[in-house]
């Protein structure tokens, strides 16, 4: 792998010279020799300019192999410059799941223009995936797919597989009844171990499952990781065969998913990037910062209302933040393990509430743990044993308050049909805090009246 | 999936009742008809003792494909119960990778004797296998593959892989030289469409890479993502193949180590799980919020500081949580980009620099739109224009600061060799805490000075 970096490096700086001294055909020979990736990598890490002036050096077939698989920046910034005529011609060789995902980035009249370009036939399949919904089965799923009617022999299906080989990957073979209906699919294995003249229909593998068009992506990626699947077939309600979904584009959704999930408990959008321009990010992420915001003002609320408390012994208001903090934190150790439960389909509500009732003993034993070192800490350091006390409880109260809801916001969050993520850390931090500065000061009220 | 779903729930109270009634011919029928993975998720549904009955129930060969799709903790309790005899007879069923998963988790005793009970050729596979790091291409690599000499045709390697079906999944034919240097791969659909006389070296897809067993995980895993593989030879440093690593290990190995990403920014262990033992959970989780502990007191040295200032204006009190909540969810913010960004391997130390100057605009720039914010809501509520204007200030600073941190903190964990996920959230909070008490105090401090 160091290997391959240096080599990267190495093509970078020869590209940029050859640039530079406008030696095209180099160029293009560097580029017929590289994976579409890599040339994807290379054209990411140019300049505007020198981006488009590269992509151009493509031919479309190739052009068609490194679209996918460029930034979302360059792609964007390489789709402004095209002309439609062109971007007809790559979208023609692409898989139709990748020309979808392209045509959708584009403007209205752009994308109109390009879906006019291309072939009919292409351009009726692109305009029908284009109405599913981007996260569902239908909005990953391509057109292309190998298919045979269910009387066709091994055969038939291994010259299918020829036939097809020009423009697609294939990893089953899908046998179809007259009307379209999906009877089964065989993998590719299967039908280099069969005889050749048996009957297609013997050799189709059971455990290989179907999906409809409306569900959704995760659960998709969950099917193909339980079943170990190379290629889904998708149907609709009737069971006709529409699609299929390949294992590489599952590996992007995977990707994709599990960073939506980290993004969303801390209030990042999903398309935020260390790399991208400065006020796009803080468009993306104030709106975030104001309802933090909003809900630190409870605990301000609940500060200002113990001002005499903290005037009489001043000590406190040195310890309330430690209450808040970890409670905080106890309650997020929680919240991510059920984002993440949910997410992988751990967590379902009928378990949910094994899961409740092991959260609650965990939050009451690192409650006791905590609050009995921060009582004796506090004791020994301003000398009121009062003040170890105090401090104590409120921890044991906060850290367990903490844990529960860490359990209860993503599961009610998701109860209600939203992401169990979104911006739960800000909803978790903004309770333990307030409660935890309340738990506090209240304990400390009370104790300061007792012994007055 | 509703469907399927539904169908589960059948089975379980099914099964759960046919296990009242010894009706054990009704079960094996059922588990006849069932997939592995669905197999394993109804015993990981069950109580121990009925987990032990049930899987004892399983062939020899339908045992070893369960094994490796059940959860930890059912895997965990079915091998404390069952015999190294009949363990071994299990064990020689199982893809090598998964076997040696499985006897890295057993005591060593019983891991000794499983290792002689098997095949001898089968045992020497499994020892040189587990002498690879757990999370390298050698520790997730299997033995068996299907590999032909260089000089052998298309007909050769088809029938390489009819002969190999039985015992394994075939995604590419290897090709390798005489002393078994490794000269290409040829994928199954390639085999389909050559001549079945030519020449099988003229097949090999020369996109294909190697990897040499060292190879982290998650590098092996951005391999299969960049170039869309299916199955990855695995080679020494001379080039010698060894092994292979296939696409539904890499599904697993990706969703692996997002969690792993997830869980360490909060502190949580990469085995924790929502389902464990509370006593375990607590063990884990509790050395984090121990640290968070030590870390908090920093805040409370810092206040303690500053008592009498608090004492003059005690409505300071209530107001300083708000600077160390925004700072550290601003941080927050910042540290998870970076954290997913080095393991996605978009953010690395050559571009850090420009990542790191975005940054630093999105800090100033968020923390304008804050400070001011806040300063006016606190001019207006408590009628004291020092008081806006001293929050709104220490609000920049720690937006600021703690966008600075987010970007410093996970970049130099990743210098130093550790994990950039590790606890770096409590990292990042414990320093904008203290600094944001420590700006806002100080602050305070000066302008009282000044004013009196």
């Amino acid at each position: 792998m160091k290997k391959q970096r240096e080599e990267e490096i190495k093509h970078l700086n020869q590209l940029g010279e050859w640039i530079r001294l406008n030696r095209e055909f180099d160029i293009i020979d560097l580029f017929s020799e590289l994976h579409p990736a890599d040339i994807a990598d290379l054209i990411d890490n140019l300049g505007e300019q020198e981006k488009i002036r590269l992509f151009s050096l493509l031919e479309v077939e190739k052009a068609s192999d490194v679209i996918p698989e460029l930034s979302d920046a360059s792609r964007e910034q390489i789709l402004e410059d095209i002309s439609d005529k062109k971007l007809a011609e790559i979208i023609d060789e692409m898989d139709s799941d990748d020309a979808a995902d392209v045509i959708a980035e584009l403007p209205e009249d752009q994308a109109r223009a390009v879906l006019d370009g291309i072939e009919p036939e292409e351009s009726r399949d692109l305009k029908k995936l284009l109405k599913y919904e981007e996260d569902t089965a239908g909005g990953i799923m391509q057109s292309e797919l190998v298919k045979v009617p269910y009387d066709s022999t091994i055969n038939n299906a291994l010259n299918a597989v020829v036939q097809a080989s020009d423009e697609m990957e294939v990893y089953n073979v899908f046998v179809v009844d007259r009307d379209n209906t999906l009877v089964g699919a065989i993998p590719l294995q299967k039908l280099i171990t069969s005889k050749r003249h048996s009957p297609a229909i013997d050799a189709i593998d059971k455990t290989i499952p179907s999906v409809q068009t409306n569900i959704d992506q995760e659960e998709v990626a969950r099917m193909f990781e339980k079943y170990d699947l190379l290629s889904l077939p998708v149907v609709d309600v009737g069971n006709h065969l529409l699609g299929r979904i390949t294992i590489d584009d599952i590996v992007d959704v995977m990707e994709e998913e599990s960073s939506e999930d980290i993004y969303r408990i801390a209030g990042l959008h999903e398309n935020d990037n260390v790399f991208n321009e400065p006020m796009e990010s803080i468009k993306k992420r104030l709106p975030w910062l104001y309802l933090n915001l909003l809900t630190a003002l409870a605990s301000v609320l609940v500060i200002g209302f113990f001002e005499n408390t903290i005037q009489i012994v001043i000590a406190i208001a040195a310890f309330m933040p430690v209450v808040a903090a970890l409670g905080g934190n106890a309650g997020n150790q929680t919240l991510i393990l059920i984002v993440r439960g949910l997410a992988l389909g751990e967590v379902t509500f009928e378990n949910a509430k094994k899961a409740f009732y092991k959260q609650i003993v965990v939050g009451i034993v690192n409650g006791l743990a905590l609050g009995i070192v921060i009582g004796v800490i506090a004791y020994l350091w301003k000398g009121m044993p009062v003040l170890g006390v105090i401090l104590g409880l409120a921890m044991i109260i906060n850290v367990f308050v903490g844990t529960l809801i860490g359990t209860l916001v993503p599961l009610s969050l998701k109860w209600l049909n939203a992401d169990p993520a979104l911006g739960s850390n800000i909803f978790v931090t903004a309770f333990t805090d307030a409660f935890g500065y309340l738990s506090f000061l209240g304990l400390a009220t009370i104790f300061l009246k007792l012994l007055i």
